[in-house]
């Protein structure tokens, strides 16, 4: 064993242990090279073994934190390329809504909520920028924002694109409300009624409603929980089908929180431009990484303009503002267009308040203080489901985002799980909301975008019981759902 | 000539030379008694007389103010109810965002915006409104004010409505981001491609690019210039076509300004009930009257739930806060869902500053004064074409809203009077965008909703040159519109 395979070892024992425990900073690699009388490097070498074995995590400035308990982790969901392609007819809106609508009250314990808690946003300083916005606002701005939007916030937002390493025009950037009206005005701008769109499978369920409501058929391509869409699924789809348009999560995806690496991105948009079809990119919860940097947006190797980047700050910084925007490379004046036939142009108080709060400063630090915190809560909710769910549950890894997916023993029907776990105040997202052939029967996302308290402890406890004295599915009540 | 016809014409006389200009206020009732030496019922009699007449216009609270100068107004143009009533593929987009495109900046003189002056409105208060509400903003309400919106503003709009004799429950309306937006979502709820819909004529073009973009078809249905749209023409259309909805503006109709008389919104209501037709009532100008009150929405004689009422605070309180709202009646909860899966919400912090400025009063002070100057620069938009506008204009008399509809000489091309006057820096919006079928080539609609100035007057005066040395449709370039 080498130096720091011993090292790691010795932390790796001190966390089965509990004597380090989640949430716990590793010693920095200076104290610890002192203290152990080893070479700063040696320290490197071991704090990278244990992150590569998913016990701890770096965080960007911080150092390092202990993400994993004393317990080991459930095993991550397999990969089965078993979606048969073929065009599905939606019909699933009524199933969402049902469950959306039953679990939208305060009092309900949020692990099947969408959003994260409003808790975490820098409210205080925004309503300081809204204040100062509104009250230098130039009259005159209600017409001149008008779409593709106030100039100041696309400048910024080009900015941080740049910093990221994607070069995007503050013209190319029209400002929506919201990433879900930029993803609607995109598949708008390149579809018409019975057009067939590739899909992910599992997927977010909004997508699946917008192509409902627009009469377009679903092709289901299979996605890695860990990377991300299936390529190899994705091409003979392509050639069966010919799609209008492919609409992929790059980056934490919703449900799974796979993460497609920066490769695979470049295959993926070099297959579509291959074939010509425009890629729908929603990538809102790129900034959302536990990593050491943001995850590069698939847009980054657009080269023929086709690839249509959604993003917003309804996750990241400013939950009911509204503001999301579209970059739609050579669809930029049909997604305009489309913008100002249907809801004209977003909120101008909005828009000018984001561009002064992002003017003076202050969101990376609120982002790495973001990213912390959700990572920590994840942790808490795998440790909550090592200790409460049965033996054959496995769990998704994310490393970024706010949402677990869990795959339950397969004789288990999430749908009943969550008709019961809401009849005890809890809600759960059950995995037919994510697939247009209502698939993952025996699957639930879970929400970690919410504080870690005794409550949510107790609540998990809850559904891991629920799952675990499953006997089958008795209740004539799930044909409801299904 | 009795004693109160007396009076009027002496008033009328002194109008006439010019003694009493636009916008004077006549004496008070009690006054005018006083030194005339009549009763106070005569001086009654005088005033109405001469408010008839269009020389005079009462202001809640305030009087009766001149509106007509020493030149006689234009005739009103004449109802033909021309239209064949026939299914038109709508094809105007192009056409509109050439002309919308064009007009796009602050340095031209803005005839042909859609929008009045954000001058006009307390934009200040709105802001101490705004950092107020966002400075108190729970932040739970980033999830409670989703979707049908914040509790609070609706309840202040059902209030409003109340006061105005319509009854409203809160729960009805759903917020929007603009009544662009409630229009479009009710339109969607009630239609699929390949639908027909009953549309004025002349029309809003907005109207016409959602017919467009949505694969419908255009039933357009002459509309009176002063009373609304055609009952007879309305209930052959209905007979002919069986549309699936019906799209009217009941109260200062964009373009024309026609009102409809509260029995023939009855009616109106009475004959899409019969046919079970959902009505789309656009109701954005309503609140903009220059008479004594509110006209009410065809929704108040609403029994079946067929009406689907739309309206916004863009034009009358916060323009760019993009704030609206639709009542749907029976749609109610297909409109919410489509919300829901488009644009998800309004922007939360806009929706609670509204609630914060309505709750604290000063809204119906600062309406009565924007009528007043509305009405003002109406006026002086009217002088101005009797001054400059060669014989055989004719122009609507709108007693609300901000667009006055010209009716040129009939050799008029109206697309290549817009095309001249903005190479001289003056927009226009010319006849054939509000029609499907580009009629109306010899018509223009002229906001005044902006200060009236010499640029304003000189601008006026360039397009009545353009129209009187009008020599022919000479130019090729016209093809390129119509």
């Amino acid at each position: 064993m080498k130096r720091y395979e011993a090292l790691a070892e010795d932390i790796a024992q001190s966390i089965r242990t509990g004597v380090l425990k989640l949430g716990d900073r590793l010693p920095s690699v200076r104290q610890a090279s002192r203290s152990r009388g080893v070479s700063p490097a040696t320290v490197f070498e071991a704090y990278y073994l244990l992150e590569a074995r998913g016990l701890v995590r770096a965080r960007e400035r911080a150092g390092y934190f202990v993400i994993a308990g004393s317990k080991t982790l459930p095993p991550e969901p397999e990969f089965t390329s078993d979606g048969d392609g073929d065009s599905t007819s939606v019909d699933i809106s009524q199933l969402v809504f049902d469950i959306l609508e039953s679990t939208r009250t305060r009092d309900v314990v949020p692990f099947g909520s969408a959003f994260p808690s409003p808790l975490l946003f820098p409210l205080p300083k925004l309503a300081r920028s809204m204040a100062f916005a509104v009250q230098k606002m130039d009259p005159w701005s209600t017409v001149d924002d008008l779409t593709p939007g106030n100039a100041a916030l696309r400048r910024q937002i080009a900015l941080r694109y740049l910093i990221d390493g994607m070069h995007v025009h503050t013209d190319e950037i029209i400002i929506t409300n919201g990433a879900l009206e930029a993803l609607n005005l995109c598949l708008l701008a390149v579809t018409k009624p019975g057009d067939a769109v590739v899909v992910e499978s599992p997927t977010f369920y909004g997508t699946l409603q917008s192509l409902e409501r627009l009469g377009l058929q679903a092709i289901e391509v299979p996605t890695h929980p860990r990377e991300g869409i299936d390529l190899s699924a994705l091409a003979l789809a392509l050639q069966r089908h010919r799609p209008k348009a492919c609409w992929v999560m790059t980056n934490f995806q919703n449900p799974m929180g796979s993460l497609m690496p920066d490769e695979k991105k470049r295959a993926l948009v070099e297959l579509l431009t291959e074939h010509d079809i425009p890629l729908i990119e929603d990538d809102v919860y790129g900034e959302l990484y536990f990593g050491n940097r943001r995850p590069v947006p698939a847009k980054t190797y657009d080269t023929k303009g086709l690839v249509m980047h959604c993003s917003s700050f309804s996750k990241c910084l400013a939950p009911g503002y509204r503001v999301g925007w579209a970059v739609p490379g050579r669809y930029a004046k049909a997604v305009s267009r489309l913008k100002l036939t249907t809801t004209l142009s977003a909120s101008a108080p909005a828009q000018a308040a984001l561009a002064d709060y992002l003017a003076k400063g202050g969101y990376d630090q609120h982002l790495r203080q973001l990213r912390h915190t959700l990572s920590l809560q994840q942790s808490s909710l795998m440790q909550a489901v090592v200790r409460y769910f049965p033996p054959g549950t496995k769990a998704t890894r994310p490393s970024g985002g706010y949402f677990l997916w869990i795959e339950l023993p397969k004789k288990v029907n999430a749908l009943e799980i969550h008709r019961q776990a809401l009849s005890l105040g809890i809600s759960v997202a059950p995995g037919p909301m994510f697939s247009a052939q209502r698939s993952f029967v025996n699957c639930l996302r879970l929400n970690y975008g919410h504080t870690w308290d005794d409550r949510a402890e107790a609540a998990l406890m809850t559904i891991g019981r629920l799952v675990a004295s499953w006997r089958g599915d008795t209740s004539t009540n799930t044909a409801y759902y299904i």
